[in-house]
């Protein structure tokens, strides 16, 4: 696994280019700095809470928010290990979508679809029972991009 | 995840072709038409339950229909989905097994013999806490298939 | 899934090579001659366990051998298979690792490191409820190598 | 109880008139034609699916609907019973709220703020560990609205 | 709450008149004397217990004496503190019924028809998780009645 | 629900003024500028602590911290709202207490007494599986009063 | 077992006669047309309903139906094997009963007074953890009648 | 079932004789004067406990006396039920022997010795769920005796 | 209950006859020798695992023996009984079938064909909560008989 | 462990003296005439109940009687051993003080205080998970003490 | 804790002499030779089975022998213990007991009473949720003893 | 118990000398400055947690710290006492820890080692089911200390 900006939880890669194929290890949402699961609105940009939906009502929120804001910064980290790599999310073709409880998949559906407004990649979703290095991580994303050596090299 | 006739559970693809690689979402045995969970016998042609060993007994088709079913529906649409893209079964080389409870192994693994009587291919089997949509779900797969371009356009 | 030696624990192949790369199935530390999980100290040869920090204090080593054994176990079954197919250890580019508690993560990324002592491969992990044949199983790892078939044939 | 078309769930008044107020038996979405508790947008008027967010993926939907449905089923039948004595949903001033699952408060409060575009009630929200007549039932609510006699005489 | 006898459980009023109502607080069936919760039919006087369905065999009376007898007290001390208002059973307008154990339902409906042959009242019914004083209590019964200061100064 | 300084956990009103009656939100110990739930002494004025019985062994206040702050949190807020509305404590005739766990009711009770030395109102208690906005939460009251118009006018 | 109208469940004998001795499988209540285990009153014909105590208020009937249908159809089925072997139910002189859970004993035993007005027969009660075909079997029972094989020669 | 002195629990026979067979119903050790199931050793004639094995030391007795007890009420039961047919313990050939927790045999075997000093009758034993008339209930045993009708008319 | 060679677990009979009737004690699959309960297919003759089914893979092997060596077992010692009494197989007219598992019963009922390729037996199952004397035991197997002496005697 | 009045609850010493140390054995609060572990006020000295903070109000007693009445039991039972052996509480200078519930500690060190009003003796807490003789009981104390031989010799 | 024969299970003391005292370490049942926990009657020499009870009978055994065997076994390395410290076991005037079910104190007190038949130590018995070094371990047992340096010289 | 730095936890003795002998109240490691429990490296002085094997791995440390941590600060707190009484870590004869997790034991195993390098103490180990003053506490030890008082009046 690999962090949201890349400092990684363990000792292992974030990305691995093998030919035109850039392999990602799962990402989930820890925060870089405080080496926390990041689970609410204002550890994020306001301007992307705004857009995940935050609406201000405690009641609301402290249910929405976990699985909004991970989901965003798992997807947003895949994006920027794609562009480091000289490609963009359309590039990611394939997701492994780890969930603690699926009842968050449409949350999380929702929140993909900002980063996948066109066609989406191929898909598998499963509820395993425990991700690093937390109870409170909900999603971890494994993801395959396919940036062709001579796409980056233009 | 994708259900038996191709109409997406979800808003993703069923298979994407990479170069000579084709990679397929997660497939579950969903039936497109209701919508539900494929569980019973008299869900499938009639052929097709006599070959998986429907006994007419219903306090053995009870426990061994779900899971006989399930089996044989999801490897069905993977091949349909090889034969899609001009291959077979054989080209599936990899399989990505996930199952809600491992005592079912052995009737998928009956199964299963029917769609590679030849070489089996390369193999992950786990057992997860539960699959997209819904708790009846008992198994999951998601195939590989190496089928060259050029095959396909001979 | 394939055991430590290659016999394999169903009917499905331990790798295959696709080109120039190399799939390899999920593997578990059974042991082929007993069909038993390995979880001893004793079931490795000393030296191995004497590296993997073998301390001869009951209390101690109840707790730590499954997960040091079965660590060792699979990642030497990878590298053997690596090897066979012209390759090592370091052309095992990315690892999914499974665990049934991830509190004996520490020590598998011990064990781990004694084969990767350089860069790491691309690495998820995710806890899940079960993997065959039966409880004892702690750790299950699925990898993938790139071997260009160039390389064997020198 | 009484269920959302006016057909008594049990042998009780469905609301009384004590002078200006109006008292409302907790309201919860069973079907009075089919006696099911309602749970899927089909059940509904293909208008208010689309309203209350029908996606069409049954991934989605099928976390989602069983608490749109009721939470509207259930509004909706309050406000019936408001105008069968005379008044509206802004007469009904007090709510007392049930859920079987707290996580589910999102969901009714989108639906909610349909009923009450403006201000609301004053509310009390508790979860509590079932419900008459099943386990499928999700929500239930009961209401006190203020419909002074003298306006509906007019 | 308070006691079938009025004797208060705790330290509140057991009914207040505000205006032409009156409020009581949760019935719960304790007997005063011995400070136990009610739950034989030998604790009741015999005429009560035959008309509540006693049948003498003692592995039904097991299951049914708690929830029977129970059922009894507490309406029959709502409708104690309901006349010592000045009212009767028919006054009180709204009840609020609380469950340990939904499947009791039944046969606190059968004990309340005796209390109200004619028009029934407004009434909520969930299933709570605990009341005061202990977990023998299988039900508290909340309600509210309208008596006219006019009428009782007669 | 509302949070004891006035700012709503969610979209609703606080408390409604329906003739000579004041209908107040259930309300649970929420701090508005925090937005966490209040447990610890250090979150109230030291005098109202010591009233409460802080005693400064941390294996003693853990454990009675959170109800007894929780206590006096809601029933002073109570006490606001009815003051706003021209009224007292003593105008809140009726009182619905919900509990996550009934073995908090002895420190509850001895709180209330502060809140309540002359004659307590009506009393409902129940114990519930769960409250907004979080597991954290001990104790919701739900308040009625009875506060004259004309009184307020003098 | 057998089902109620004697279509097996499974591939053995609904009865043997052994001598004057009939010997029964255990019964449970499924009908044979749907397969489906019996649990409503719907069921039934409607008189055997009304016999049983069908209320046609949904929260009550949502429990009893269950106990009283399945308990209904057992032992009429019982009568039925009693009737075809030459005998009544007044012949069936001894019943092993199991439950899967005790508190419906209450209701079978009203149902089976209506089976045997006069002298009732040797009985063994039980609560079992399952039964076949499903977890919505509720009772099984297995009698043994005396019928002389004389008497049914005349 | 019926209890040790005969009186029955529920209304069915205690026994019947068919022939020269004698069957029971299950017996389960309640005291029919106060109709609680038997549990310690004072409920006992002195003698029996000694015979027993109580000890007087409270930590032990309190394990022991509830199995060692029941064990002795029932098969005492069966003993007179036999002499009541014109048998004796010898002629119960046959015994179905219930337990809620099997950790309990050794004491009932321990007893059952004291009855069948000789040779033993055949014997079933399995641990269920639950016996009527409540959780408390540890044994009960269905016994089959022979007893010829010849030799009782001696 | 007496294990497969007739070496009693416990000291009662693993038969007797009564007249022409000859009842069994419930079988379970022991190991006289090792006192072990037989789980493994190593633990029959060759020739019979082959029967059985037994695969030679592990994962289904893993599941699958311990019912089907356990049912082979318990039903061949039932007919070494019935032999020794004079009879076979089919002169056991009765079975009552315990298992601590129902998903067990399609290999049981499997197995069970082996030795009634003809008219099955009266048949009762029920799944309980233990067996003696281990956890291990998944069947437990009580027959009855009817071999006339007569016949025996020839 | 010995009961309050020093009855043995099983066969071992209350206490020891060895020099100048007297070692005590677990204390558990049972009261020696009844056999009964002690958990109501009425079960103390009047006088005593009241220091502990008997309310007379159900709701409130039933919690806290068995912890304050348990601790003063113990701890006045080892005042009067120590004093059986020429010492006092304040020889007794160490406590084990085993809990089954650590929720009670708040209410034991209330108590506690009474007995050591001024410095403690070193203590240790933990909660186990039970204690003889049953489950009713809440605390089990062991005390050392040191009460000079000569001091008691003067 | 150190094993029954002294070798340690870790590495620390198995006793200590202080001045005239001698303190053990906790003691469990584990054979030092094969590093098992201790549980069956093979374990031990014949003579001291018999004088433990065994009965030879499978279903008896299976419950009773790990408690027995554990129980002997921890006491008389205690035994060995004081010993070889110049005393014996009425040297060791204080038990402390840990249990992992305290249902086996019967056992342990019947075997206690090989080791004390004259006046029994000082003791505690408290029941915990594990032991060293697994979870068979059933009992642990710490003792102190109190054996003169003068009386070891002589 | 006594907090690390002396702090009491609640109001009894850190420590108490009784002639030669030096007795310690249970010590858990709660930072008296924040009084929190310790759980994270970055509490510690970073030379400590480099020697306690801190890895800047989150997954690892995310684990391993909690364990670590508290181990070391529990055993230097008593390190302390022993020298404030004019001793040393030797001195520290017996030790009884208790853990509510004994999967701790190989860690703290090796932090003990740190206290410890030569001959270790006399030690009991047993898993409890919580400690004061909340569920984060995983170790608690307890030591007794022989330091004779002649040698700190040097």
């Amino acid at each position: 696994m690999n962090t949201a900006t890349g400092q990684p939880l363990a000792r292992y890669a974030a990305a691995k280019r093998i030919g035109d194929y850039v392999y990602f290890s799962g990402v989930i949402a820890v925060d870089p700095a405080t080496r926390q699961v990041v689970e609410r609105f204002d550890q994020l940009p306001a301007a992307v809470s705004t857009q995940l939906g935050e609406t201000g009502e405690l009641s609301i929120d402290v249910y929405q928010a976990p699985v909004l804001v991970q989901s965003w910064v798992v997807l947003d980290r895949i994006r920027q290990l794609a562009e480091q790599h000289g490609g963009s999310m359309d590039d990611v073709f394939k997701l492994v979508q780890y969930f603690t409880d699926l009842r968050d998949y449409p949350l999380y559906a929702k929140v993909r679809r900002l980063f996948y407004p066109g066609e989406p990649p191929v898909s598998t979703v499963v509820e395993v029972s425990g991700m690093l290095p937390s109870r409170q991580v909900r999603i971890e994303v494994e993801g395959t991009a396919f940036i062709p050596v001579a796409r980056t090299q233009v």
